[in-house]
C-alpha cells in the first residue's frame, strides 16, 4: 500500500490510491470506504453506532477491494470521508449527495443544509475526489493505457425491515457489456445469488461514478455490490476477493476481446 | 473581466474564467480561445502563419464569446493554450488530442509524441482546463443553480481547398433540445444560414466537452461553430454577439420551460 497524497490538503481531502504502479488494466473504485467524519462537521447529530453502520459507509467494501487489487494487480482509489458528509458517487443535486436521511435514520447534521454549506462540502470532498479520480483515468489514457474501471460497493442484508435474497449485484449504466460479462460468469461459478442491477439499478441514481468517469470516455465499467455480511471479517473479505478476482479477469478480458471499452 | 486564476501554475496551465460573479444561468465554454504555445514547446516546427491560423485557434471565438458574456450576463471560461499543444476538446486518446496533421498543415512537433510527453502534456493542459471547468459546473450545482453549458467555436471558410456555405452550425451530442432550440430560432430570425451538426457533429469526436462535462449531470447543452470570415474583427464579434444573443437567451428560456436539463 501507498497512500500517493496527503489525505488532507487545505482542507481538501484527497481521494487516497492504492497500488498506483500497477501493471494490470483494472481501476478498482470505492466510494464509501470509510466512515471518517473530519472534525469541522462534528459527529452529525449521530450516535456511534449510527456512525458505524452502513449508513456512514459501505462495510467491508475497502477490504474486499484491497483484495482484489492485490489479486488483479489493479490501482485502488478510495475515498476518505463518509458518505455521510458527501457520498462521492452522487451529483452535487441529489438528495443522497448530503442526505437528510438515510434508510429508517435521521441525519441531524443534514436537516436544513444552506447552499453555502452544499458548496463548502462539494469543494472540500467531492470535487477533490472527483478530479482525483479523473487524473488517475485521463493519465492512463494518455499513457495508452485504457483503464476498466469497476467500483465496489457493499449493501445492507436488511433494509427498511426486510431481508435482501440477492449476495452479489453487479450494476451497469449506458455500457452493459463488462456487468453482463461478469453476471454470467458469477452465474456459471455457482455459489452466490448473483443479480444484474440489484439491489438498485441505474434509475436510482447510483451509478454517477460510471456516468462521470467512465462513459464519457468509452471505458468499460461496472459497479459492483457485495451483502455485507458475507465481507463482516478480514477472512471473509479476502475468501469473496479470492472468488471474485478469477470471475473479474475473465470477464475483462472477454469484453477487451470483443472490442468494447478497448 | 476578472481572471480568477493565474495562467500558469507549477507548469499546469489553468483555465481563464471571466464574469465569475455572473447571475445568469449560461457558462460560456471557449476550449480554442487562444494559440499561444508555452515556450517548453518552442513553436512545435510551424511557421509564423501556420501559428496564426485556424489550426492553432478559433479565430473570432473568444471575442464572440467575451460579447455573448456580456449580454447574457454569463460567465465565461477559456483555455489558455493552442490546440497543437493540447485540444482541451479531445479526450488523451483521440488523435486529435496532439494532431500530427491538422487539415493540410504537418505539425512537426507533433510527429512522434511519446506516452510520456502525452502524458505531461494531458497533465500541463487538459487536466487543469477539466477540472478547472468542473469545479466551476460542480459548484454551480452545488449552489441551486443547474447551468446551461454552450461552448463557442469558429471554422474556416475553406476547408481542404473546400468552400463551406454553413454560416453558423449548432451541434448536439446526446441531449439535442437545446441546439434544436437555438437552431430554430436562427432559422425563424434569418440572415445567416445556419444548420444543426455542421459543419461537424458528435460523430467527428468534436462534443468531448458536452460529454464530460454536461451530459453526466443532465445539464442542456449545445456546441456553436461560427464561420471564422463573419467574426474577423471586433466590430463584427460584437455584431455577431448582438444577433446571436436574443437567439441563446430564447432557446435557453424554452427549454428550462419545458424541464429538459433544468
Amino acid at each position: 500500500m501507498t497512500a500517493t497524497q496527503t489525505p488532507e490538503a487545505a482542507g481538501r481531502h484527497l481521494p487516497v490510491i492504492e497500488n498506483e504502479a500497477a501493471a494490470g488494466r483494472v481501476i478498482l473504485v470505492c466510494e464509501h470506504a470509510s466512515n471518517a467524519i473530519p472534525a469541522r462537521w462534528g459527529n452529525l447529530g449521530l450516535r456511534a453506532e449510527e456512525r458505524a453502520a452502513h449508513i456512514a459507509w459501505d462495510p467491508g467494501a475497502l477490504g474486499l477491494a484491497r483484495g482484489l487489487a492485490a489479486r488483479l494487480d489493479a490501482t485502488l482509489i478510495h475515498a476518505p470521508v463518509s458518505r455521510l458528509v458527501y457520498d462521492c458517487n452522487r451529483a452535487p443535486d441529489m438528495a443522497g449527495a448530503m442526505p437528510a436521511r438515510s434508510e429508517v435514520h435521521e441525519v441531524p447534521g443534514n436537516a436544513a443544509i444552506s447552499a453555502e454549506e452544499r458548496l463548502a462540502r462539494t469543494q472540500a470532498v467531492y470535487l477533490p475526489w472527483a478530479n482525483g479520480l479523473h487524473n488517475l483515468i485521463a493519465g492512463r489514457i494518455a499513457m495508452g493505457r485504457r483503464p476498466v474501471v469497476i467500483t465496489v460497493h457493499s449493501f445492507t442484508p436488511v433494509y427498511f425491515g426486510k431481508p435482501r435474497a440477492v449476495e452479489f449485484g453487479i450494476i451497469h449504466d449506458a455500457d452493459p457489456a463488462l456487468a453482463l460479462a461478469i453476471h454470467a460468469g458469477a452465474v456459471a461459478a455457482g455459489g452466490l445469488d448473483a443479480r444484474i442491477n440489484a439491489p438498485y439499478s441505474a434509475a436510482d441514481d447510483v451509478t454517477h461514478t460510471l456516468r462521470l468517469h467512465a462513459t464519457p470516455y468509452g471505458l468499460a465499467n461496472a459497479m459492483l455490490e457485495l451483502r455485507n455480511d458475507l465481507i463482516a471479517t478480514p477472512e471473509a473479505e479476502a475468501a469473496m476477493a479470492e472468488r471474485l478476482a478469477p470471475l473479474l479477469a475473465r470477464a475483462v478480458a472477454q469484453v477487451a476481446a470483443i472490442g468494447a471499452g478497448g
